[in-house]
């Protein structure tokens, strides 16, 4: 579908029909826990450890502090990071250790979803029902997500990643413009423009670059945190369903094109990608190093490892995912 | 150095001695704030992935939950994972939200060292001096530490990790006893008993399973977090400097071997390792499917990712360690 | 009527009826948020005014901090107070502020229940139903009580305290044993020792010190929270019903006995008393310092302002109270 | 001193001169930690509860919520409430209690001096010296303020309060512009003003509303915490000093005009009353209910309990302060 042709003043329309062409319930069982994350199988994770070429590093993650994006909308603060020890009182003396010996320690607090992260299978429902046919009231209570919590899958999540520069290869000086929506057209034309390392297929872990980070990082955060943004299109959801990829992450707050594609809407790709088809999205990631490396030797593939945090019961988190070239 | 040759009166003489025999101050340069981290080059990454024979992965993190072992020692608390929004909430209505979405969120309060984690180099000091012979008090301050945060290592660690299980090699029914101290021997025939794939050297990170997590997990945390448990022996410092390991970790609360094998002493192996060798050290690991499988196949090394959090300013870090054969 | 004529095996059964006989609700409006504080008026605050005499007072409160009762259930940590800034680096310089100025600033996680606290009204319900006949659901979502926050209540609980030493007038050496059920008959029999100051009627304050807190002072906190301890029998009910109280606060962790008085049971006081009468209760409370003053001079009514701090939507909150004779 | 005679361009010596003339440094004696709450005693507390004539009580503290002012200066972050237990659980079941018990339960993290609080002894120091002559590292560590901790305060502060309000008696609709710097002058003419219930002296509370809150409150917070603001003059350390009042209040976030009153400068009469004088401030009161009503009726002073949050080693602390009439 394309953008144009969306009905911009029935979004809930719209979200059933995706949900439907797009559902995997039941595909991998009644009690399916990990989503997409079944399609990321032992052969793709070699297939991925393959890609090791020269041993390379990248950290795909933002810094977590206090100097991040969020201004605490629904409660989300930056993190906020203190000590219960420090070297400062160590040098001073006065830590009742023996020896000589001095320590410091230290302590975060932090929303799960405050820097780079996962969505976990338990963080969007539609009408009230969770990933796999499940009551949101029967997965997600206070006491966490007893269901789907990150946990499950805290070893799953490595394998062949691929970045699509989308920014790069469609933007203006390699950034896409805030409300720009990214549809199935430019992301087939960046692999296109990427070449062969850059196909998409069952069992990838997607990155998309837009460039919108690179922007933040030049201006400021502005309203990085919920504002305008570029982002993928409502309409991407069948490519997003039909290529099987096991996970998908961006550079931006929220994943999808802000605004959103209806008259009044929040995140309707969301409410699609995760209760329906078990999709694992990551958002704020930072992609640029990694970025400038792969166009500086037009290798687009990598071996990636995005192990969750694993907060039980979560349903987000935090996470440093690791490019290996 | 044998155990046995320790003067149990003399911490601070042992550690002092060990310091000057063990110290890597200014072996990277002045600036350096990544000590061991710099002999896990390029070319071991490509040797940690060519290990990746089957694709099969495994999380060698705990839980991060309120059902962990601490205790409140020195304010370290269990995890507290709490929510912002809930799936009942979403279910019920209410939330807010436009076309039936809903959603969960959530928040973690935790102490960076109270699950499995990465001490930082900013962790240890010896007499009010830091790794590379700074000054405690110009590293860490309440603001966090400015110089050697574990933020600096967020792409590093990952490489070939090699598996030493001294629990089954050593122990009583694949346990070592709380008080147990490893010494090099036990390290060397440990090796010597697993064979070429445990094999240690210059850049790689070293899993050392002493059985003490699967005794915690039998019999409950008990003192796990502080208490007596097998260790290494302050006597290895030397083994752990001249095998120019990038990294070591254990499936204990402590790494050392408790009580520590001085009179009147607190983790003085930590003392030298930290803040002279630059040493990167791992604790309340979890080994014990990995070490199975290992057992299976006789095959104790793999491709291992462990990066931390990257918070900024930390002097430890939470992590998802991945280990994939 | 007696603890002996309750039947053990029906909780359900006796807690309908009591809430049936004790319900406040619509007594004030179908708006109210306030319950019995209503019965706290400004000639009782004129009342409290006039009690004092001396000009001496005392903080009931407990001290906040990891030294506390609490180890985990359902969450609750003791409170954990970090620091953002402390006087060591002040001292050490670097702090970055000009002409000698120097800072320390700190921050504090705790349940809100973690020490000397209120419950709020939207802290208990009966079969999903909160104070004054509302839904559970509709008061008391992840965002918090957004009816009957405790903010709603941070200026009315001034006014005439009065101490009830039920431990010095019924117990051995001041202390009730655990499991000890007060009774009607034990409070009546109290005042009665205590004298006119210890009379209690409409809009008073009730404090009821059982020594409880004093035995964990001295032995430590053991099972302080959540285990064996004196409290007030579920008899009680139609007595706070009838005085017309405004609130009542004891030196335990849970004001009921405990265990509760039926075979299987959670509370049931409570679940009369929050939901259905509207009573305010206070919990973890100090009397020491204060009941021996009274013992002293005999004068067992007070100045009490016991305030709470109002977090916006809390179901409980943390109070120190000021007892001023 | 008039402001006009400040040397703009020295501030150190205008601190080190205020601080010689104005020190009660050994006053109380060495061991002191209660500084200019030593003025406040029970005569004075006899008198304050003289002044209930009609039983009216005001809560002065503001919402603690995400709603706040703080925008994350040195990491202070508004006060983030979340669930343990929510009404909505209850109301759906599954919570796990017997007989209908249903339960909410909360959680705070918030920054001591998020919201309306005092500085407590240990928050400010003057090159590297805190208050009574103790260097600032002897008394607050990572540890907290283990020597005048607010903890030491938690029953004292309770007496006469005394409402001057220099907003209504010299501003224009009752605020003073954002820079005004309240000298002697105004403060004496606004207690001229209010006439005889307005005098000020020896253990006096005094509340000195600014307007500035009421301004935030109608045009949202914008730099309240931290920016320009009305407040007291540097030139008023002597008549702090001079009257003997035990503590003083404002509605701003910094208590002191901003800008400071010279070049290069922060918080200049901080570092003069606090570690010097030993003198309480309070900061981010809320006013504007009790001025209307002591506006109304023509009498300023009032019985005021203002006991802090008494958490163990805190350097400032949460308050809902009472004044009832």
């Amino acid at each position: 579908m394309r953008p144009d042709k969306l009905d911009r003043t029935d979004p809930a329309g719209a979200i059933a029909a995706a949900a439907q062409r797009c559902s995997n319930w039941g595909r991998w069982g009644a009690d399916d826990v990990l989503g997409t994350l079944n399609f990321l199988d032992e052969a793709k994770r070699r297939e991925g450890a393959a890609l090791v070429r020269r041993g390379v590093s990248f950290s795909l993650a933002q810094p977590f502090d206090m100097d991040g994006p969020q201004k605490g909308w629904r409660r989300r603060t930056n993190p906020v990071h203190t000590m219960l020890d420090t070297g400062t009182d160590a040098e001073r003396g006065g830590q009742g250790f023996p020896h000589g010996f001095g320590g410091a320690d230290d302590v975060v607090f932090m929303p799960l979803q405050a820097s780079t992260q996962w969505d976990g299978l338990g963080h969007v429902f539609d009408h009230g029902m969770a990933w796999n046919g499940r009551r949101a009231g029967a997965v997600v209570t206070a006491a966490g997500d007893r269901v789907t919590g990150i946990e499950t899958a805290a070893a799953s999540i490595v394998g062949r990643g691929v970045l699509l520069d989308v920014g790069r290869a469609m933007g203006t000086d390699g950034e896409l413009s805030d409300g720009f929506a990214i549809t199935v057209e430019h992301l087939e034309a960046t692999i296109a423009a990427q070449g062969e390392s850059a196909r998409v297929g069952r069992g990838d872990l997607v990155c998309v670059r837009t460039g919108r980070l690179s922007r933040a990082r030049r201006e400021g955060w502005g309203d990085y945190a919920g504002g305008d943004s570029p982002g993928l299109s409502f309409t991407t959801a069948d490519w997003l369903h039909d290529t099987e990829i096991a996970g998908i992450a961006t550079d931006t707050w929220g994943f999808e094109v802000r605004p959103n594609e209806f008259d009044d809407a929040f995140q309707p790709l969301h409410q699609v990608c995760i209760p329906h088809m078990g999709l694992f999205i990551g958002e704020m990631w930072d992609f640029d190093a990694l970025a400038a490396d792969c166009a500086a030797d037009g290798v687009w593939d990598f071996f990636l490892c995005a192990a969750p945090l694993p907060v039980t019961g979560a349903v987000g988190a935090p996470v440093n995912p690791i490019a290996v070239k």
